[in-house]
């Protein structure tokens, strides 16, 4: 997507080959930096700190970090302990295992000089195919507006959490690509943008949409019941870390409050997704769900009336907890929206459009066990 | 409640008889400022700007300003302007109208050089009475407490949005009530805290309970949901800014996403409340819901790390939407627990627990509105 009128995507390999930029989203929504990276622990720490960040972009970026980690040592033993550094990041992100799977499954039979070409190659592939299946989710879901607003007077209201859009992806976002999509048909829409404490990601969903020019407007996670209640919502539209075969949907905590919301109040709840964060083999109640530090919820950065970048605490020394995710069962969602199109939030509805993926999925799984 | 180790009100006479103290929230939870005022102008700017808050201090705060205004013009032009200016302060809270009546009750009939003093004494039987209230609902709500207790081993955790303790009231609070008074039985309880975005009334309820050496934690807003699907909830208990006469509740914005957590995972949902907080004649639909501005959502304020005050911004200027409450319907609260006792939120519940109420009010407002 455009910024300051050139094209980005959140992440990529340089012309030289030999090292990765991703723009830096701990900088946003105040400062747009672009950081390069030349190593394996480079790339763990970006995940780790959050500086990439959204299911995807995780993914990508631990494929890119086994490269980086290939291409300074090729072995097996570099390969291992790569693949663990970037594991142990962040234990929710279903990409970051599927994306790992995925290199491991390139590069580990080769030679290992033939290691670092091949996972490099693979890693580009990884990052195109995300831009694909996110052109595709765009395509479903902009068809739920379209219909919506043919309903309708006035633009299609739809509210969503966290950022699920291009910053969370390689580029055009999954919750988010389909409001680009209609954007881009002249389809009025705005945005009811929630805050997502405590890192405050809807300030990054809010400089997407503004850089792009969509209607939004940004609300405390608090207020999207009210909302609800009082009709402006015409419909949720949120992305997912991890979604089960059931249709139970881990996505950024506060997610599952606005699904009990929209229930409530007869909103369509619409889980947006690429098929690679699906988890075919676990249940809602075994996902485990991050714990982050208290820092994040009793320290706030922004930025002073002087323009200086400071982080701040709210409330003097205090007892916190900050878990990173809820589930959001699947009896709450009006339809999960796939890169091959729309289905019902259960194992039925996930199994008729990948038929493929559950079995073979098994197998794999009981190769790596035994292997 | 103890300060320090002193004994304090929220709001109080001073010794001169015609000068007030209040503890000025907007300080808290950094700094502990005791401000005097002596002008209705003072009153409703406290108000307004939310250096006194919760239903009972406002309440009581407009008390004492009827006081002042009279004080320095005891004329009916005086009264009259007093009670509009105070009015306009805070359109949602009930328990403004309910005071600003009981004043208007005392002194229109007498002759004018009488008011001021008869005001003071009317303001100062108005927080002993707030005050008497709040112990009788602690005794209530405790019984809840222990029977919770008996129930499970360990704490008995409740989960509390937005500040109700005794910050809110004169003393003692109404959510935090029962809570205090468990702590002063020995009964184990844990409070979860939610920050309460955007204006983290959160951190008053943290300083409260810390101040008083009651165990509990903060969380975002976004966490409470989490929470009760793992079983760390064993119930939820908030206070009201205005219930209905069928029993809906009007809260702090984000009350009704607890109430729909609670419903959707079988947690008890309680809303605490002196009985001046029922407006008997309005449904839940016609209450106004006040917006606030931008900033609150947009700025946050809090300390550095050299200790200085600053207010930042979260995001570059953005587009907002700020409610104050929302309105969380009957149907997901399991009791009332008022200073008369327990009983089902509904106008059958409401109307046996307070016979007297349901009538007499109406024709006070006809009375109003003929006057």
């Amino acid at each position: 997507m455009n910024v300051g009128g050139k094209q980005y995507r959140s992440i990529w390999l340089e012309a030289d080959g030999r090292s990765v930029s991703y723009i830096d989203q701990t900088e946003l929504p105040f400062a747009f930096v672009v950081r390069r990276m030349t190593r394996v622990d480079e790339a763990a720490e970006a995940i780790r700190a959050m500086r990439v960040r959204g299911a995807p972009l995780i993914g990508a970026t631990a494929a890119f970090g086994i490269c980086l980690a290939l291409a300074e040592d090729h072995t097996d033993a570099s390969l291992k302990s790569a693949v663990e550094l970037l594991l142990a990041t962040r234990p929710t992100a279903r990409n970051l295992r599927w994306a790992l799977d995925q290199m491991l499954a390139e590069v580990k039979d080769l030679r290992p000089p033939q290691r670092p070409a091949a996972a490099f190659a693979k890693a580009k592939a990884i990052c195109d195919q995300d831009v694909a299946v996110c052109r595709a989710i765009g395509e479903h879901g902009f068809r739920l507006l379209r219909e919506t607003s043919a309903t309708k007077r006035g633009p299609v209201n739809v509210l969503t959490h966290c950022n699920a859009g291009w910053l969370a992806c390689v580029d055009l976002g999954t919750a988010l690509a389909p409001v680009y999509r209609a954007h881009a048909a002249g389809l009025p829409v705005h945005v009811w943008v929630d805050e997502t404490r405590p890192r405050n990601q809807g300030a990054l969903t809010a400089w997407e949409l503004k850089a792009h020019g969509v209607p939004h407007t940004v609300i405390v996670d608090n207020a999207g019941g009210l909302l609800m209640q009082q009709g402006k919502v015409d419909l949720c539209l949120v992305g997912t870390d991890r979604t089960t075969g059931q249709g139970d949907v881990c996505n950024k905590i506060g997610t599952y409050l606005k699904a009990l919301a929209a229930k409530d109040n007869g909103v369509p709840f619409y889980v947006a997704l690429p098929s690679s964060s699906i988890d075919w083999e676990t249940d809602g109640r075994s996902i485990p769900i991050e714990e982050r530090g208290a820092d994040e919820v009793v320290c706030v950065s922004g930025r002073t009336g002087a323009g200086e970048r400071v982080t701040i605490s709210v409330m003097p020394e205090a007892s916190t907890a900050n878990y990173g995710f809820d589930v959001t069962p699947a009896r709450l969602i009006t339809a999960l929206v796939t890169e091959r199109g729309l289905c019902p939030a259960s194992a039925k509805g996930l199994r008729a459009l990948f038929p493929e993926n559950a079995e073979p999925e098994r197998r794999r799984r009981q190769r790596r066990t035994r292997g």
